[in-house]
């Protein structure tokens, strides 16, 4: 049995990322292909434009299976973290045989040798990498010339990788080699516009440039699959969307302006002075923009400025976080699925090593069941479980009351919302 | 030397503050008038319509000599804690010779001989209060029973003290019975609409009828002073105000969808399960008014609950405001002063048991000069002093945020604003 894992965010469903379901289809004929997807906050460290119930649909009307929902501890980190969350669900499900990411440079021969290189000498590596780092420079750019170093090579060799595809790419593979999983990758050369471009430029325009145009209310038809374009229309009646990073504005900055020093000793990531930098940038800004400039330095990127906005509200205790770093996600959320994800569910539910969440008031039944069925060989923590899922629920609970609809505010939509069931 | 002393939001400065002013002065004939105003928020538990600048500067327009801040953490509390605050403030500052205040009933030998009863006998009072409030009423309710059967006496009388003043009046005489201050108090019976009439009713209208009328944009030209039309005007016209609770709505729901009770176990007042009422009631509700009435229950308080929610924001601390109601305020923050009440604070200077700041940016610099002065009787508590201060500035940087005009919300207010000197 062949089943076809890709890891997506959706934000939102468009042409891109119909094109290349579609070519991954192509090079492998899965007998089903699953995706995980992050939740309602995404890895540049915003909200989802729509939730991701809505998003969820979007995929199983455009090819999809089954979706799964990537823990928001590990949607709302670096490319590592979000590799190790994505690959290892795909690995723990225990049915995944292939996935297929897109890349930049396309070139899975230097991708893997690298990923190799850095996975086997992790830490004569980090030490290179922080080396760098001291010099002023972004993680990225460290990492690039930590690289150059290491491998003894040019520049102009290592560019390739300056990708954000390419990055997450050896980041995949790597976790691949974490887990030691059977799990086999393939590349796909990414088309159309790049990831970060900020306008609208043909049929593939990205997805950042599609939520711009929905903030200055241009039309995104052609961008999109006609589901995705009428999912977002319903959310958007319903007021349950769009929801923005600025919407949180006030919200956010109350937020840091109350933080303490201590407050935030113990959040993931707050090193290098910048539990010091965020609380004098909320007191000294008068917006979301500038209070993200004024933290900004080279050495910090955006994204990982706005990721960590979140780290600190949800409260990302550095000790879970790196246990959930090394054990990888504790359970597999179901979003949806169609009638043929349904079988694959049903095959998936006797091979998991974690326990499958289809619905979550029945989360602790779930455990205890799984608890008894002593024979399977379960591969996780109960208080990693239930911390890792406290998180998923607290990000719905803040996610929805940013809705601009008032009266669509009330929290537990995990616990209200039917699970998704297309085709 | 006479120096009259007034404890006042003015939210906003109002005919009937300038009435009860000139009748206080007439019935006192002081040297000198002072203010302890509450800052930018209010005992109902609310932010001021505008911040305590521009009303230090109506009051000072207006006939008072010197505006005294009455720490956040006192404003914030119920009568008892008010009146710890406020009197407190003029009893250390050691000039004040008479305190005048509104009184429904305007029986003073009644009032002070309550007075008198519930502060001999607190101990068993507490008892009776307990006892009746384990029936399930509200505070005031509870108050009012055990009075009744303590005093042996027809509720009639007893019902006497239900207005708001008239409780005040009482927790203003305890407040002086409790610091055994010399200062003399006098009652003025209240004219006009009553403190919490919602509407407009000639020319004495209440503070709360005259901000409903600001919400809903109707003149209220003719229920204030022209000075207090211009300072209004002027404020909403550069984006300062007016602020209402609403505006911190989702802010308010998100601080409580992130608390867990743990977070809420050391802040003062969450006792009576009320800590799981706020949370739980901040998931259920999808606007402020939802939440606020799906805490309340009949033994709280509307006014109890949104001061609670601010308890919370602000981390008032159980054992820091313990503390501070034992010993009382720290210092007297001068918000503004008139020529006359230059000289006022001439004398205040060396006669004050508390610190005197004029300018909070040498908040530290005051401390050091007090402390080197060891000839004076000081009468206060650094650790005290830091942490109250702390709250005044905390307030304000989240007071700011919420201005309409997003360019003027940076934080730190207190140390830009020059002192208010008027006349």
């Amino acid at each position: 049995m062949k089943v076809l894992g890709v890891v997506v965010e959706y934000n939102p469903f468009h042409n891109g990322h119909l094109h290349h379901l579609k070519s991954a289809k192509k090079l492998v004929n899965p007998d089903f292909t699953i995706a995980v997807m992050s939740g309602n906050f995404c890895q540049r460290g915003e909200p989802a434009i729509v939730n991701k119930f809505a998003r969820a649909k979007m995929a199983l009307l455009n090819g999809i299976d089954v979706v799964f929902e990537l823990p928001t501890i590990y949607s709302l980190q670096d490319a590592g973290g979000f590799a190790i969350g994505s690959v290892g669900l795909m690995h723990k499900l225990g049915l995944v045989t292939d996935i297929v990411f897109g890349s930049e440079s396309a070139d899975i021969s230097f991708l893997e040798k690298i990923s190799k290189i850095l996975y086997e000498n992790s830490k004569e590596f980090d030490y290179l990498i922080k080396r760098e780092l001291k010099k002023g420079l972004s993680y990225p750019n460290a990492r690039k010339f930590a690289l150059q170093k290491f491998l003894k090579t040019d520049l102009d060799t290592i560019k390739k990788l300056e990708n954000s595809n390419d990055i997450l790419g050896i980041e995949y593979i790597k976790a691949i080699l974490k887990y030691n999983s059977s799990i086999k990758y393939h590349v796909i050369k990414r088309v159309g516009a790049k990831y970060n471009e900020q306008n609208l430029s043909g049929k593939f325009s990205s997805a950042t440039a599609i939520r711009n145009a929905i903030k200055s209310a241009k039309s995104i038809k052609e961008y999109v699959p006609e589901s995705t374009y009428l999912i977002l229309k319903d959310e958007f009646k319903k007021g349950r969307g769009p929801v923005f990073l600025e919407n949180l504005e006030q919200f956010i900055l109350s937020e840091f302006r109350l933080k303490t020093r201590e407050n935030l000793e113990n959040i993931y990531g707050f090193s290098e002075g910048l539990d010091k930098r965020f609380i004098d940038s909320a007191n000294i800004s008068t917006n979301l923009k500038e209070f993200i400039e004024n933290i900004k330095a080279k050495r910090f990127t955006f994204s990982r400025i706005r990721r960590l906005i979140f780290h600190a509200i949800f409260n990302f205790e550095k000790n879970y976080m790196e246990f959930s770093n090394k054990l990888g996600p504790q359970y597999v959320r179901v979003l949806g699925f169609t009638k043929k994800g349904q079988e694959f569910l049903s095959y998936a539910k006797k091979k998991s090593k974690i326990p499958i969440i289809t619905n979550p008031s029945l989360k602790n039944k779930i455990l205890k069941d799984v608890l008894k069925n002593s024979e399977r060989k379960w591969d996780f923590n109960i208080s990693l479980y239930n911390w890792q899922f406290e998180k998923d629920i607290l990000a719905s609970n803040i996610y929805t009351l940013f809705y601009p609809n008032s009266s669509q505010r009330k929290s537990g939509i995990d616990f209200r919302k039917p699970i998704i069931i297309e085709g």
